[in-house]
This record gives C-alpha cells, sequence and structure tokens, in this order.
C-alpha cells in the first residue's frame, strides 16, 4: 500500500485545484488551500516579479499547503518561414479588424521553469511544485526536492507515468483527454495516444506505485467517488472553479462557460502551438483544431494575441483560448471553497 | 428513479456484453446470458440464412434474455471516382503482395437493418435489440416493439441522447472515446464532438430519465463500480471479452491484443469508411488513422479485404481492423461466464 495522497502533501481533502495559467492567481489557490484542499499558483505566465509578489500573497494568507505549477517545455528556436506562414493564414483576420501585422512583435507566450524563477522560489520554498510537460533537468529539479518540496507532474500515457516515476517524482497526475488546457503529454506528439480517463487511470494505477492523482471529466462528488473507486489518491479539478468568484476568468470566457458552445470543446494547437482543449470558438473551427502553420509552443501566441484583443474589445472571445474541459456541469458560481467541500460532499475521508 | 435495468432487461447482473461483429457469434452471447448478463449476437455481418441459424442456436442454448444488435447506416451511393482513388491509394500494397486489384469486386461489407431482416427477427422476437449508427424508420422499428423487445441504441453526445429518448428507446448506451469498435456517432461527423466516458456519462445520465447503460475503457469489477457511482445503470464491456474461448477473434487479432501494441489505439476510418477504434497496425499508421480517400462506410472494405486476405495468409494483422478499446487490461484468456462474474465480484446487486 502506498502512502495516503493528503498525508504526503498535508491536506486534508483529496482534491487538488488544477493550475490554470491565465485565468487564476492567488486568490483562487488560497480559497481552495483554506477550505482542506490543494490550491494552485499557476506560474506559466508570470514575470519574476508578480511570482514572488504572489507567493508573498499566498504565504500571507494561509499557512495550509499549497502548489505552484510551472511549464517545462524546451523554449523553441523560432522558425521565420513557419512565422511567415501563420501570418498568412492569419491575414484575412487582421484585415477584417484593421490590424496592422506589420507591428506585431513576435517572442515567447509562455517561460519553462529556469534558473531564475527557482532563485524567487528558494525564498518561498513552497510545499508543492508540479510540472506540465515533463519536468525540468536534474540539476533544476533537485534544488526543488532538498528544501522538502514534493514533486508532481502529468502523464498521458502510462509510459509517461513510469518516466515520471524513474525521474522521481512523489505523486503523478494521470490527465485524461477530457481535461480542460494544454494536454501534459512530452513522450509523444500523437494525439491518438491519448486516452480517456477511464482507461487512462486504472493503467497508470497498475504501473506505478506512487499515488495517482486523476484529471479530466471530473466535477462532481460523484465523480471523485468513481475515481477514487478506479484507484484514484486524489483528484485535479480544473473546469468546475472556471466560475468562482476567485478566479480571474474573462467575461468572454465565462459567459462561452455558461453558454451551449461549452458543450463542444476540441484539442486545439492554434492558440498556443500545443495541442490544448478548449471550447470551439470561430477560430478553432476556421483554422483548426490542429493547423500544421501554427508555430511550435508558444510561438503560436505572438500572432494571436491581437486578434484576440481585438476581438474581446467587442465583447466576442472568438479568437480567445477559451479553456475547459468536457465536462462544464459542474461550474457553478459559487465561492471556492464552497465548490471545493461538495466535491467530497458524499464521502468521508 | 427510472426502472431498473436489470428488471426492464430481465437480467440478473448489470453487464451487456457489447456486440462485436467479426470476432464473435452464438457461442459468446450465450455464455454470457447464462451467466445473468446480457448476451449479444452482432448480425451486422451476418447473411439472411446465418441470422436465422445463429438465432436458432441461442432459443436452443438458453431461455434467458439475449440481445440482437443491427447497424442502421443509410446504404450510400457508390462514388466511382472515391473508389478509384482508395485503389490508388492502396496500389503500393497490391503489388507489394502480387494482387491483381482489377479482380477486387466492390460492394457492401455491412448491411443495414430492413425489411428482410425484420423477417427472420419476427420468427425468433428476440427480447433485446440494440442499433448502431442511430435508429431504423419507424415503419421498422414498430413492428420491433410490437412482440415486446426493449430496444437499445448508442448516443456519444448528449444531443445523441436526447433524440433517441424521444425516438422511443427504452435505454440508451453512452459510448465514451475510449470504446473499441465503431463509433456510434449518428448527428454529427465531427470527431472532436466524441467525449471520454467520465464526461459524457453524468452528462447523458442528466439530460435522459431512462436507463443509461456505460461502454468505454470499462474492464474490471473496480471500473463497473466507478461507472455505478457516475449514474450508469449498467455497463456494456466488449474489449475485455475478446480473448475468451467463446470469442471468434482472429489468431492475429489475439495476438495483437496481447502484445504491447495493444496499447496504442486510434480512430481510424480506414478499414470501413467509418471512425473506429484499432489497435494500430500498419495501415492505420501507413494510411490513417483518418484517411479522406477512403470511400464512404462499408464501402471502404471491399479494396481493403484482398490486403487483409494476403496478410493473415502470412500470419500478419497488417491490414486486419485489430478494434480494441483503449484499456486492454481486462482481456483475459478465462471462460466469458468466469469474467462476467468477475465484472461484479465486488458489488451486491
Amino acid at each position: 500500500m502506498t502512502i495516503g495522497l493528503q498525508q504526503l502533501l498535508g491536506i486534508e481533502l483529496p482534491i487538488i485545484q488544477a493550475p490554470m495559467a491565465g485565468v487564476q492567481g492567488s486568490a483562487l489557490a488560497v480559497a481552495v488551500t483554506n477550505a482542506g484542499g490543494l490550491g494552485s499558483l499557476p506560474c506559466a505566465m508570470l514575470s519574476l516579479e508578480d511570482l514572488a509578489k504572489e507567493l508573498a500573497v499566498i504565504r500571507e494568507q494561509t499557512d495550509k499547503p499549497y502548489n505552484v505549477n510551472f511549464f517545462c517545455h524546451k523554449t523553441p528556436q523560432p522558425d521565420l518561414a513557419r512565422e511567415s506562414q501563420w501570418r498568412a493564414t492569419l491575414t484575412p483576420y487582421y484585415e477584417e479588424l484593421g490590424i496592422d501585422a506589420s507591428r506585431i512583435q513576435a517572442g515567447p507566450g509562455r517561460e519553462p521553469f529556469g534558473p531564475e524563477v527557482l532563485e524567487v522560489l528558494e525564498a518561498f520554498k513552497p510545499p508543492v511544485v508540479s510540472f506540465h510537460f515533463g519536468l525540468p533537468s536534474p540539476e533544476l529539479l533537485a534544488p526543488v526536492k532538498a528544501w522538502g518540496a514534493k514533486v508532481l507532474s502529468s502523464a498521458t500515457t502510462p509510459e509517461e507515468a513510469l518516466w515520471l516515476e524513474a525521474q522521481g517524482v512523489d505523486a503523478i497526475i494521470a490527465q485524461g483527454y477530457e481535461a480542460g488546457g494544454h494536454r501534459g503529454m512530452f513522450l509523444t506528439n500523437d494525439l491518438s495516444a491519448q486516452m480517456g480517463t477511464f482507461a487512462l487511470l486504472p493503467q497508470v494505477v497498475q504501473a506505478v506505485s506512487v499515488p495517482v492523482i486523476v484529471a479530466g471529466g471530473i466535477a462532481s462528488a460523484q465523480g471523485v467517488a468513481a475515481a477514487m473507486a478506479l484507484g484514484a489518491a486524489g483528484v485535479q479539478v480544473g473546469t468546475a472553479y472556471l466560475l468562482c468568484s476567485e478566479a480571474n476568468t474573462s467575461a468572454v470566457h465565462r459567459a462561452a462557460l455558461k453558454s451551449e458552445a461549452a458543450h463542444h470543446t476540441a484539442l486545439t494547437n492554434v492558440f498556443t502551438g500545443r495541442p490544448a482543449r478548449s471550447i470551439v470558438n470561430r477560430s478553432v473551427k476556421e483554422l483548426g483544431p490542429i493547423n500544421s502553420n501554427a508555430p511550435e509552443f508558444p510561438l503560436a501566441v505572438a500572432a494571436m494575441a491581437p486578434l484576440r484583443t481585438a476581438f474581446e474589445n467587442k465583447g466576442k472571445g472568438d479568437f480567445s483560448p477559451l479553456w475547459a474541459g468536457q465536462n462544464v456541469s459542474g461550474c457553478r458560481e459559487i465561492p471556492a471553497a464552497e465548490l471545493t467541500r461538495s466535491l467530497v460532499a458524499r464521502q468521508t475521508y
């Protein structure tokens, strides 16, 4: 029998609030942590200064364990030919909106975990650190483990789970096909390798001996009970928190989540260059869901950004990443603490 | 509260053996039915004569309820241009194997439910009739209901479930993305609309008031318990039965299921023209998973058939449809009755 997840992470409830870059910060993390779950701060889009500020806020507002989450992709070499193809693909939209494409700056939209981030973290020694897209190098990971942080990362196949276990993670997040946002896949680029939660979870549980947290399609106490029946030690829930008052979810994103449109999501690379699950909006329909012209993650972001802004200024989410999983039935406009408790309402742990 | 599934279908255990055309006949159906589950006879590939024979065998070997399953696609108009493109796509393989492509007969590979089938069925009045790809016309369905059969059909989205309920089905099979074989989708052609079991099941349960049977990724008693926690009234299991002695699963198919290859499946249209989940073999890798030249279902079959046969004669499954779901962990070479009982081993109903 493996060590229990709550004991491992020092939390009361086996609920992890999924880190969701761009739609939440410390407020949601603190609310979930103080309710007995594990709140998460998504750090991939934070400057070093903002990272330090957010960590200070969390430390001030809770003394319970919390999670900080980082992407650990390799920063790609810019590919001018592909960037130019991507801009050509987007030209009709620039014209429609009167955007001067020559003024768009290329550049990354997400920074991977690196030495400077590590320096900021060392001042706070967050108790849990989770990664997406694999793990940083052993040299970067060692200091994190040295201050006693528990390390988590996402697996989308049993092979990825075995790889993460071999690298010494403390628990694995099995990310099913249903999950919103970026696929954590890192040993394969083949979307057909992505498994539904019902298939992935028991196979990961069978493959590894560390605790398995499951993500993807879980939005209720019944879902949590089902995950536990399949061998999960805990559940990571993202989409259900998107309408909570503590989330920074934009107006267009909130409106989409509450509309019929939310019932059709797709894995798309048009927003960032990597497959991620979003509600199907105009840009996903017309450009995707998978567009081979999109530059490598995260370089696709730059050329999409002015379109996103221009449409959002008109009150439209046509070019906004409307991250959501395949099950929005748990989205409610309630405080995050209440949502957290409702996920375990039928169980006693 | 809806009527219980066991009461509705007259079965002891809430386990339905998924009908799997091409890999099983009456023997598997009878074994599962006599073990207390609902055995199913897949009829899409049976001649009228064989259908009558198989029904006679079932009636002789059990007096418990059983299910007969039919496809109800529209027979497509042959499209000579597309057929010729498809054959051009396959030409390198014909050459590799020394096949004379000019001798290949075009023609359908699966017959939809129709008046002649109905005439055969009326002599047997099977107690349960299930459909895939929607439902037959009301004129064809009425006599089935008139002899008292319970009617089931597959839904891959909440919208399809609502449609089926409005047409008067007695129960709905929610088919998650994980499921092996053909996607039952009929109101959409968009694969991105296909949801994982964890997301689909609770949304279908919420949408309809008839009992919901769930299929896709379930291969153990834990899986059955999880499905029940999410509101399923019963579970349809296919893949796990493929290695049972009563299945007719071919040697190449059995070998693939027992190999590492079984851990990578994909939704592919290369075998029949419709998306179906198969283990990724050479033909899926090189032609698919989705090939826009493949003629409309079931017309893609004819040109693939000689390749399948030629490779199978060499002991290879390179061009065989190796149907399997995303979770093969339940496949065991045991009698189907034992497997059926093991799926409910931890529960009492």
